[in-house]
């Protein structure tokens, strides 16, 4: 495939779609150079905004499906009923070709079944996990998994090392990024048989990774390190647990500033900082998760995603697909050593 | 044993021992009424501080001791080298009937390996499980196994609902606490096995408590049940998460005050209802988890902790001897049916 660069859009999928798709396109053109969509959605719906925004227009191919996969569809109804479906569609571009990455806000367990199904799995890696980008009080930090697998063995857990340093190095940009495994206390004899098994192999020679070692839920948002590897089920309740605190935290604050008049006037004057604040944390400016292991670029942007967080998980496919994340990871793997390309990994996957 | 209470105090545990723990049990009791402390450390260095603190001196009984457990002592060290430590006679002063319940700040590993050694389990209960009171976006929620078990099967986790409940019933006074299991997603088929299957059990009839089904991580701040339960592993991740998601949140908001003019005048203006904040979220008046689950009331106090922290603590484990939190467990799980005085629990733990 020659550039530009091509990303298939399921115009469809998320709570402000097809809009906040559309627009959030037009965001991201300002953003990636060299960039072509592919639409997949109701052309009745997609054509006035398509007038509406004439730079998508002029770099884009739409191609008309009625299908829609719904926000409450089973991913086992999705993938039987889904085949049309602009999610669907939009993953095959991926998996024929058409398309360098695809980004979806839809259904995110049809989302990933379907990704797994097409795209299948990137050569000598056993499960795909997701990855997202979280802020720190240093830099931006990239974890995983944050709940493709809800168990996973100490092989799995050294894999998603080696794809979070691959990942680090394409979408942080971090020339040798430190990896932290995530673990109730930072002595060895802490925590569970996988964690502790993943821990000696990420420990040993020649795995290609800056291994900085266990990590506890208080150092995600110190920076301390650049990728914070655990499995799906731990992944997923430390992300939304951070959120509920940071949610906590900001509504007493709000309170606090509408409560009197001392302190509205103080609002006003501290309001440009504070909105500074806002900025730098807005979710959306870290919206786009990776589904990674997929032999395919697919990036899940959040279901409520507004045309800016879609813009933002337009860019993250865009640098994905720029610096060919996938050939990163499997150089990786392959240089690891400690892992090969073994036939059930390869083969049955 | 009659009133008044008496809590055995470790004087030499924690960073700011053995000040703070005196300056903390002055403070305890001008909230707790009818206290008294036996006290467990050095005389050389208690005597000068009971002189500075003449109402704890009043209510209180010295027992030296120069052995101390160090902050960096394995627990099975403790255990075998720490019979005559500040610690243990306290916990000691639980076991032989002397103290209502043992508050300390030491060493975290060593205190829960001669908590369970010299109280021994409560009868019918498998596992003990840190239980801790956690600020929410409405009103207090009790969270656990904050980090006892790394690993919990289904009737584990079980047992920890009954005993989350009776936490709640004394500690934050609920009258029906509404129990959440931390999952995942709230749809029942998500989620690893041991958590689907606690799932069934809290559904059953006639468990007595009030199970309002899944909960996820960002719902525990929001303060929609009363009680959390978790694995060890989970809980002490989530634990530590928002804790430092809360941190990054304050410290971007701090350098936002401190950054112009314009801001600084405006933190002056707010600064009244932001201390308000502060002060409701302070983690020091979160202070005092209990290792429940064993026969004897153990409070452990964080090792940071300050007068303010250790009084916090003694409240805590005052509440929990006034209102006989181990009978009612006791009581709830003989009621619950599903899990009965098996012959392997009552027996052998």
């Amino acid at each position: 495939m020659s550039r530009p660069l091509t990303i298939a859009l399921d115009v469809m999928g998320g709570d402000h779609a097809p809009h906040a798709v559309i627009k959030g396109a037009s965001f991201a053109l300002h953003k990636c150079e060299g960039l072509h969509f592919l639409l997949y959605g109701k052309e009745s719906s997609i054509t006035p905004l398509l007038d509406k925004y004439p730079d998508v227009k002029r770099c884009s191919t739409l191609h008309h499906t009625d299908s829609v996969v719904a926000a409450h569809d089973k991913p086992s109804q999705a993938l039987r009923q889904g085949r049309n479906s602009s999610m669907r569609l939009a993953i095959d571009a991926v998996s024929n070709g058409q398309a360098n990455a695809v980004v979806s806000s839809g259904n995110t367990g049809a989302l990933m079944a379907m990704g797994k199904v097409v795209l299948r799995m990137l050569e000598g890696i056993y499960r795909p996990a997701i990855i997202a980008i979280l802020p720190t009080m240093q830099k931006d930090v990239a974890f995983l998994d944050l709940g493709a697998n809800v168990e996973c063995d100490a092989e799995t857990l050294f894999q998603f090392a080696i794809m979070g340093d691959a990942f680090a190095r394409v979408v942080l940009r971090r020339d040798r990024p430190r990896i932290g495994l995530l673990n109730v206390g930072s002595e060895e004899m802490k925590g569970h048989e996988e964690v502790k098994a993943a821990h000696q192999l990420l420990k040993g020679e020649g795995t290609g990774i800056d291994y900085h070692g266990f990590v506890e839920g208080n150092d995600i948002t110190t920076g301390v390190v650049d990728v914070v590897v655990t499995d799906g089920f731990t992944g997923n309740v430390a992300l939304k647990t951070a959120e509920g605190a940071a949610k906590m935290i900001t509504h007493y604050f709000k309170q606090a500033f509408g409560a009197t008049l001392f302190s509205q006037i103080g609002y006003m004057f501290a309001k440009h900082q504070i909105d500074k604040v806002r900025k730098n944390l807005d979710p959306r400016r870290h919206n786009g998760a990776m589904l990674i292991g997929l032999n395919g670029i697919l990036v899940k942007s959040h279901g409520s995603s507004d045309a800016l967080g879609v813009s933002h998980a337009i860019q993250v496919a865009y640098t994905l697909s720029k610096y060919n994340i996938n050939a990163q990871i499997q150089d990786e793997i392959r240089k690891s050593g400690v892992i090969g390309l073994t036939e059930e990994s390869a083969g049955t996957l």
